[in-house]
């Protein structure tokens, strides 16, 4: 049944003036024939990352990239078909222990119907719905926690101070601080993102309303112990004032700059407060974390999410047309929590 | 014997347009008086050191500052004598163990002839002379050796880069990672200091004549592992794009910045590279190492200069009166190796 189907083609870099929508193009594509050990998937959730704004531009964002891994993996090639972390449906299986109706986590192209290897799938756990795994089970929660934990080394009493708290990482992180007997302040871009925030007891404040350094002062007077910091640039900078000695940065992301050209970028000035504060800032990308620990982060979340003590959140957009309108939605901040593109699931699962 | 004697005095803090010369004062003073367990002690070298020029701008580099030891401590009072480290003849002693003729180093007020506890003396070591003692065996030698190693983390193999590698820390440095196996790549100012250091079997450029980037793009194409940061500022944005994954920044100082307002410093635009790139960028200051630290880097220097593994240099302004030079000539880069203010020890010595 080679049913019509579409799929999403990367078709050029970003001008110098920021993404733009048609920079992906939508095409009628043949449904994929299905191999020994592969799964056919209805595409159900696409998870929407800032980082998908970094492998669109390419390794134009370096002088020298020969030597991270990074940059040659978030570099989509011009002409190709997009492929990333989705949730689907199984319509079709030829690998043992895989059925039709089975929900699956993995990285595919971005195809409505779309093949994956099922060695590369991963069922999603009992009692938790698609967009829960995705918000808080995922690579969003590994990020999260996982960094916060073993990257911020919280200590009871602590500090920490989270940037884009009203973001996917930026919640799971705020309420890893919290239940790891940290003082949370978070920044958010509208009202009610500040609300939500403190409805889960982080101080929060509207950066587009204070600049972060009044809002540090005002919530955070005695200063900062950790940052975690979601968004870079003049928050990063900001932030480095009221660090206090001996603290850790644990660099996430930098959203506020990525549908930037690089030489247009925030220009960070004070970074002497990194020497005599004693401070180490320490970026990372999920891979470095072993298997131990992601078992570990799964194993807490659970915990967590049964108990209570992690509330998770997220914003779609319906229709698996509204792929780059996602990414856009995420640079200008439209989501809180997850960022997701949802699929409605054929009714042949109804 | 109250004869003449002359003090430094910090009569104002630098104007936007930096240092000055004149934000200092040499006045006469009386000789002090020397008490119970205290010495009075000849100057006979001064250490000048860049974060001198930090002293000299006080708390107004930083919008919160309570939480800095740094601050506090590098924030001359003006109006007030400065003091710093110095090594002395012992003129006069009313302490056990000290005599007339010792030579010290210590930590105190800038006289001609000036008193400090004893206690807080160290006798040089035999075989040592005064100004090796500043340049390889005091602080200078404790910032360099023990942040490189202890924050660097360097293994055999690694390539590293020290800019500012002919200053006093940079030299210490270089030939610290060199006698643990390193590859070093550094950068100087002049002709003359990259003969130095190339005579020291370090890959050396000219930063005045092709920029940090086509300096490392040519001696280190291969990326780096290790950054030892002397200067910060673009020299920091430009080797951050030479980094390889899971490198390390040692951020020791960024005397490019120091002789200039906060708000007017170089914005550093490329820090995503440190989430990229996975890197960890450490400050320090020499304090957080410990007595065993520093004892495992006596010991270290000491057989190391014995088995002529380390070269130490150093560039004395000579008189007392020369102290504002040598702030002003650090901060240009007149010096190779340590730079110091020599005096002429009292012919009561010779």
């Amino acid at each position: 049944m080679a049913a019509a189907n579409r799929e999403w083609i990367f078709v050029k870099r970003p001008s110098g003036s920021g993404m733009s929508e048609s920079d992906f193009e939508l095409r009628d594509c043949p449904t994929p024939v299905v191999g020994d050990g592969e799964v056919l998937l209805s595409t159900h959730l696409i998870s929407i990352d800032p980082t998908m704004r970094n492998a669109m531009s390419g390794s134009e964002v370096a002088e020298r990239t020969e030597g991270a891994a990074y940059y040659k993996f978030m570099n989509w090639q011009v002409g190709s078909v997009v492929s990333w972390s989705i949730i689907g449906r199984v319509e079709e299986s030829k690998a043992p222990g895989f059925e039709v109706g089975d929900m699956v986590s993995t990285f595919a192209p971005l195809r409505e119907r779309t093949v994956a290897v099922a060695e590369a799938c991963q069922k999603l756990p009992d009692g938790v719905s698609p967009t829960a795994v995705m918000s808080s089970m995922g690579g969003t929660a590994l990020t999260a926690y996982l960094s916060a934990t073993h990257i911020g080394k919280p200590e009871t009493g602590d500090v920490v101070f989270v940037s884009g708290a009203a973001g996917a990482t930026g919640l799971v992180a705020c309420q890893t601080f919290q239940n790891l007997g940290c003082k949370v302040v978070g920044s958010a871009g509208t009202d009610d993102k500040v609300a939500l925030l403190e409805s889960l007891g982080v101080s929060a404040f509207n950066y587009k309303k204070e600049s972060t350094l009044e809002g540090l002062r005002r919530l955070s007077p005695n200063g900062l112990n950790i940052f975690y910091d979601n968004v870079g640039g003049e928050t990063l900078e900001q932030a480095l004032e009221m660090m206090n000695d001996h603290g850790r940065v644990v660099m996430c992301g930098a959203i506020s700059q990525y549908d930037m050209k690089p030489s247009e970028r925030y220009g960070v000035r004070n970074l002497f407060h990194v020497i005599a504060k004693q401070l180490t800032l320490q970026g990372f990308i999920v891979t470095i974390f072993s298997e131990e620990h992601k078992a570990e982060c799964i194993a807490t979340m659970a915990q967590w999410l049964q108990e209570g003590k992690l509330q998770d959140r997220h914003t779609a957009l319906d229709g698996f047309d509204k792929f780059p309108a996602g990414i856009r939605g995420i640079l200008s901040g439209v989501n809180t929590g997850k960022m997701l593109i949802r699929v409605p699931l054929p009714s042949s699962m109804l």
